[in-house]
C-alpha cells in the first residue's frame, strides 16, 4: 500500500473515532440522558464537533489529499476514497470560519424560534429567523458553487449528484400520475384499519418487534434496540449499529413499521465493510440510497401480503383479544390504507410524496427567490388544497410541522421520495434475480433478499455513485415508472378497481 | 476574574468535555455494548485518551499554569484549582512519552496474561508480565519522585498525601486489634443469613433498589441506574451521575448493598459544584474519601438496625414467601454475618480489611524489593493462613483474584480500608451533629444525613486535602480507633458478647 495512503487511512480512522464518539453521545442523549444533563451534554457534543473539524480541515490532511490525488499507484477503491474525502474537504474548506459560526448561531436561534412558533401556532415568530437562514443557505450555495441551479449545491449535501433538472422530471411525474391515482383510490370504499388502534401491551409489542428484526437478519451481536421519542438508526462503525423504536399502546402501527423501517437502515450499515472503517467505501452513498433500504423493507416487504402471511399468525396469537376474526389479508389491507392527511410522518406510502413534492417546490422557489418567506404559509396551505384537497387548520400542522428547516436542512426532503422510488426499482430487480422471492418471504425467510441487498448495495459503500449503483443493479437510471407500476398493481388489488 | 484564569478555566472545561465523552463511551461499554463492537470501542477510547492527553500536556497550558502560579489576584479557591492542576500536570509531564507507551504495552500484555493465568489457575503465566510491570512502576515512582518511601509515589496517585509512614500505623492497628476481635466473633454462635439466598425475583429486586436510592436522596433527574456485570458509578459532570447494579435472583445481598454502596459514591458526585465543571474544586479529593461516602451509606447506615427498621417492612411485603417470620432484627444480623473468606469482594466489613492488609504488605515489599514476584503466591497463601486461618485452594481464588495489578494499579487497594475508617470517624461526628440521627433513619428520613455530607464533604471538591477535611469535620486526623469502636459496639451486640 502507498505509504501516504496508509497515513491517510490512519487519519480517517482517527477522525471516525472522534465522530463516532460524538455519535455515541448523541445516541445516549436521545435514549438515556437524565433531564438535568442537557446543557452539559450539548457542550460536550460541541467540543467533540470542534475537535472533529480540526482533525479534518487542516493543512496536513489538505496536503496529503493533494498528493494522493495525483498518485498513480492507487487501486480503484483507494482512488474513490481519496476523491470522496477530497470532495468533502474542499467543500467544507470553502466555508470561512466566520460563515460557519454565523450559520451555527442562526440555526440555534431558528431552532428555538421554530419551537416557540409551533407551540404558539404563529408563523410570524419563526419568519424572521427562517429568512435569515435562507439568506445564509444561499450564501452557502454560492460559496460551495454549482453548475446550473443554486438549489443543486444544497441537494448535493445529502444526495451527491442530484440536480433540479433530474428532480423536476421526477416530481412532475409524481404530480401528473399520483394526484389522479390517489383520487381514484379515495373514491373506492375505504379499508378497515380500526383494529390497529386497539390496546396492544407494551412488552408484547416490544418482543414482536425484536422478532421482526431478527427475521430480517438484523444482527443483535452488532447492534441493539432501545426506546426513544423519535425512532432513529445510528452507528459507531458497522459492528455497532443501533436502532430505536417507540411503542404506542393504542396504535400498533407505530412500533411495527418503525421497527422494520429502522431495521432496513441498520442492515445497510451492518453490511458496510469494517476493514474500511472511517473511509467512504465504508459509508452510505447518499440519503436517498439509505432511505431506499429502509423503505424497501418497510413498504415493499413490510406492507406486502406475503410478509403478513408469514407473520400475522404470531401477532394474532400474541393479541387474540384484538385480532381474532381478522385475517392476514385484512391486516395487509389495513397497513395500506390510503388517505390524504396533514402530517407527513403519518402519511401512507402514496400521499407521502405530495408532502415531499410541496416541500421541494417551496424550497426551490425560496432558493430561486421566487417566493418570500412571508408568503410561505399561504403557499403551503394552497398546495395542500390543490394536491390533496385538504384545508390546513393551523400552522403547527402546516408549514411548521417539521423540524428540518430550523436545523438548516434544505435539500434534505427530496431524499425521502428518492428512497421510495429507488426501493421500487431495486425491489423489481430483486424479484427478477431471486427465484420465488415472495414465497420465500411468505415462509419467513428474508435472508435471500438480505443477501441480494448485501451483494448489490451494502458492500460497496461509496465505491459507486447513486446513479452508477442504480444502473449496475437495474440497467438504467432512477425511473419513477417502477414506483408507479408497483403502486398501481398493489393498490388496484387492495381497493378492487 | 483574572483573564488568564478565565482562559485556564475554559481549557479545563474543554478537557473535561473530552474526558467525560470518554467516560460516556466507557459507561456504554459496560452497560450496552454489542459483542462485536469491542475492538472498535477500545480504539475509539484510545483515540479520545490521546486527545485528552494532548489537550492537557502542552506548552500553552504549561505556561499558563506557571503564570497563574505566581499571580497575586486569585481567590483561595482559584489558587487551589491552579495548584491541583499544576501538580497533576507536573507529575504527568515528568513521564517521557516512551515510558508512557511502554507502560501501556506492559499493562495490555499483563491484562491478557492475568486473564489466562486466572482461567488456567497458573500463576507462572502471569509472573513474567507482573515482574515487568513492577519494574516499570518502580521506574515511574523514581520519575515522579517521593520524600521517604518509594511506595509513597504510587499511593499519592490515588490518595494524595498518603504515606507508608501513616499507613503502617493504621495497618498495624488493624493487625493488632482486628485479628483477635474477629477470632472472638467467630467463636460465638453464627447468625442465620440463609433467607438472603432464597429466590428473589429480578423486577421486584430492581424496584426495591430504586426505592432505596430515592430514599437516600439520589437524584434521578441527574442520573440513572442500569445493570452491569460489576456495579460501578461514573459521571459526566455532576448533573449526570450514573450508577449500575447487578441482580442475582439467588442472592438478595448482591443488589441491596451494591445499590446503597454505589448510591453513596453517586451522592458525592451529585453534590459537587456544576459551576466549577472541569476544575479540581468540582472533583473528589481522593479515592479514600470517595470510598468513605460509599461505605458510610453501605455499612454505617445500610447495615444498621434503624435502617432496616425503616425498610424491612417494605421488603417483607415484596417477598412474603421468603421473609415471613423473619424480623427486621434478624435481617440486620444477617447483613452483618462475619466470616473469614477467600474473596475480597465477598468479604464482610471486618475481615475485608485483612484482604487489604495483605495487599498492602505485599505491594510495599514488592516496591522495596523485599519480595520476589516468584514468591508472591506462597507469601499470599501464608498470610491468609496467618491472619484468617484460611487455606487457599487455588491461585485464582488467591493472589490472582483481583484485576487491579494487571491494570498497573499499585497503591490503590489501601484506599478501600481508608474509606471504611474515614466513614466510621465521619459517622461518629454526624451522630453528634445531627440530633436523633438514628430515629430519623428509623423513620426513613435520610435527608438530614445527606445534607450533613453535602455541607461537610461534597461541596468542597478538592478545596481541602483529605487530611484537612478530616480535621475540619472531626477535629483530628484519621484515627483507626473510631472504626474499632464502631465495630466493637455493633458486633458485640449482634454476637452477644
Amino acid at each position: 500500500m502507498n505509504k501516504k495512503y496508509k497515513e491517510f487511512k490512519a487519519k480517517m480512522s482517527k477522525l471516525a473515532d472522534i465522530n463516532y464518539a460524538a455519535a455515541v453521545l448523541g445516541w445516549d442523549q436521545e435514549v438515556n440522558l437524565p433531564e438535568n444533563a442537557k446543557a452539559i451534554r450539548s457542550q460536550q457534543l460541541a467540543t467533540l464537533s470542534g475537535i472533529g473539524y480540526e482533525n479534518f480541515i487542516n493543512d496536513e490532511l489538505g496536503d496529503l489529499l493533494k498528493e494522493l490525488n495525483i498518485a498513480d499507484d492507487l487501486s480503484q477503491k483507494e482512488k474513490v476514497n481519496v476523491n470522496q474525502v477530497k470532495k468533502s474537504y474542499d467543500k467544507i474548506a470553502k466555508k470561512p470560519k466566520t460563515f460557519v459560526v454565523n450559520m451555527s448561531k442562526a440555526i440555534s436561534a431558528a431552532y428555538f424560534a421554530w419551537h416557540e412558533a409551533k407551540e404558539k401556532k404563529d408563523f410570524k415568530i419563526f419568519e424572521g429567523r427562517l429568512d435569515e437562514l435562507i439568506k445564509l443557505k444561499k450564501e452557502e450555495a454560492e460559496l460551495i458553487g454549482y453548475n446550473n441551479h443554486i438549489y443543486d449545491a444544497l441537494l448535493d449535501e445529502y444526495e451527491p449528484g442530484a440536480t433540479v433538472k433530474d428532480l423536476d422530471v421526477l416530481f412532475i411525474d409524481v404530480k401528473e400520475n399520483m394526484v389522479s391515482f390517489v383520487k381514484e383510490i379515495t373514491e373506492q370504499q375505504q379499508v378497515d384499519d380500526s383494529f390497529l388502534y386497539k390496546h396492544y401491551g407494551q412488552d408484547k409489542q416490544w418482543n414482536f418487534g425484536i422478532d421482526l428484526l431478527i427475521q430480517m437478519g438484523y444482527d443483535f451481536k452488532s447492534g441493539r434496540q432501545d426506546l426513544s421519542a423519535h425512532p432513529f438508526t445510528t452507528n459507531f462503525g458497522s459492528t455497532d449499529v443501533r436502532v430505536t423504536t417507540r411503542v404506542d399502546v393504542n396504535n400498533l402501527s407505530e412500533m411495527v413499521w418503525s421497527c422494520i423501517h429502522e431495521g432496513g437502515h441498520a442492515l445497510y450499515e451492518q453490511g458496510l465493510s469494517i476493514e474500511d472503517y472511517g473511509l467512504p467505501t465504508s459509508s452510505a452513498i447518499s440519503l436517498g440510497i439509505h432511505e431506499s433500504q429502509s423503505r424497501l423493507w418497510e413498504n415493499n416487504v413490510g406492507r406486502s401480503l406475503p410478509y403478513w402471511n408469514a407473520n400475522f399468525g404470531k401477532l394474532q396469537q400474541l393479541f387474540p383479544e384484538n385480532l381474532t376474526g381478522v385475517s392476514a389479508e385484512d391486516f395487509y389491507k389495513a397497513s395500506n390504507k390510503v388517505s390524504p392527511s396533514l402530517i407527513r410522518t403519518n402519511a401512507d406510502e402514496l400521499t407521502y410524496h405530495f408532502h415531499i413534492l410541496i416541500r421541494y417546490e417551496l424550497e426551490k422557489a425560496l432558493m430561486e427567490g421566487n417566493i418570500k418567506t412571508a408568503d410561505l404559509q399561504n403557499a403551503w396551505n394552497q398546495k395542500y388544497k390543490d394536491y390533496m384537497d385538504i384545508d390546513v387548520p393551523s400552522v403547527d400542522k402546516g408549514v411548521l410541522q417539521d423540524i428540518h428547516w430550523s436545523h438548516g436542512s434544505f435539500g434534505y426532503f427530496p431524499t425521502y421520495s428518492l428512497g421510495s422510488f429507488y426501493a421500487a426499482q431495486f425491489y423489481k430487480q430483486a424479484e427478477k434475480d431471486i427465484s420465488d422471492l415472495s414465497s420465500k418471504i411468505e415462509n419467513g425467510n428474508m435472508i435471500p433478499l438480505l443477501d441480494w441487498l448485501r451483494t448489490n448495495v451494502h458492500q460497496y459503500g461509496q465505491l459507486y455513485t447513486a446513479d452508477e449503483l442504480c444502473e449496475r443493479i437495474t440497467g438504467e437510471k432512477l425511473n419513477f415508472k417502477y414506483f408507479m407500476e408497483y403502486a398501481k398493481e398493489k393498490y388496484a388489488g387492495i381497493y378492487g378497481f
